[in-house]
């Protein structure tokens, strides 16, 4: 059975190595960019580029920036006495939509995973510690994700931080609002109970 | 509030315009270009690049291909006395899967439309009969979509090619009315193609 031509059997592979995209998605999307514009495509394909060569990590907290600091670091608006700590440059987003945090960020870029082979040594923790050193920082919040290595990170990150005599805390876990109590997962049920507030 | 740094937002931007994402999955897309190997993006780049400068059409079926002719036309093996004739080059794929069908292909680019202002003028109709003259064609299958633009359009072409003393047969309805070829499973896709009448 002769397949697709080369160029665009191609394409839908390289669409496949995406996350989230399957066989049928990478072939319409595909044809969508075979039917559009070479403008359209070259956009594209110079924006896929310029991620890789345009990008570094900011000198300061590791988050992704297009110059020698992000923007959050460059912000003297942002209070510099609280830090909160986030495994991917992405977790940022979620924190920043509550418009609700005024401080600044730390990237570790991962999680601590015996499992994957990832220590503490992999993560930018060390850089933490070096920014802490002089610095007006009087709280870490750990945003670490609520999983298994997110809370192993938060552990370690705990320990290690607390004797500097800062005030570290943690993201409540709970019950989504707006879900049902009945849609709760034992885990996060607990949880919930255990971080439990007096009214 | 401080945005992803600008290659980055381009490139959540770029990934949104296509087909079946939205911003959630374009940012996780972004990120996992981001955090992979230059030589990922760059073969990604690449394919994108490749599939407008590379692929053109088939001088005699319309069907994308990487040079002169595609691999059905070239193809010695292939019933040439068999015309199956599909909207778009994307609808050639479920039909070979079925490895029931062993005849040519033409491709339309398009199903006939008035409410999208698409008629027989825009679609590659003049191709078909051109290569109908003095040819060994004995059948053409009407593979068009189970919609009205696909309908209108086997109907059209039907009247058309029937004076010329053909074949002329429709896949069958089982294919559920208003789906998309694509979408049909191998199964239901040989009952449609068992099933053709003649028109």
């Amino acid at each position: 059975m002769p397949d697709f031509a080369e160029p665009l059997a191609r394409l839908i592979i390289e669409f496949k190595r995406l996350p989230g995209i399957g066989q049928k998605s990478a072939q319409r999307i595909a044809f969508h960019v075979l039917r559009g514009s070479r403008d359209d495509a070259a956009r594209l394909a110079q924006a896929v580029l310029d991620v890789k060569d345009k990008l570094s990590l900011c000198a300061v907290c590791n988050n992704v920036s297009d110059g020698e600091m992000c923007p959050f670091c460059l912000d003297p608006g942002r209070d510099a006495s609280v830090i909160c700590v986030v495994e991917e440059p992405h977790n940022i987003m979620p924190v920043e939509t509550t418009r609700q945090y005024q401080g600044l960020y730390h990237v570790l870029h991962g999680a601590i995973s015996p499992l994957r082979g990832v220590g503490p040594d992999q993560l930018r923790i060390k850089s933490l510690l070096e920014r802490l050193e002089g610095s007006p920082v009087k709280e870490i919040i750990l945003a670490t994700n609520p999983t298994v290595e997110g809370e192993a990170t938060a552990a370690y990150l705990a320990r290690l931080l607390k004797p500097l005599g800062l005030k570290v805390t943690r993201i409540a876990m709970g019950i989504p609002v707006g879900s049902d109590l009945d849609f709760a997962d034992e885990v996060t049920m607990t949880k919930s109970l255990e971080n439990r507030r007096e009214l």
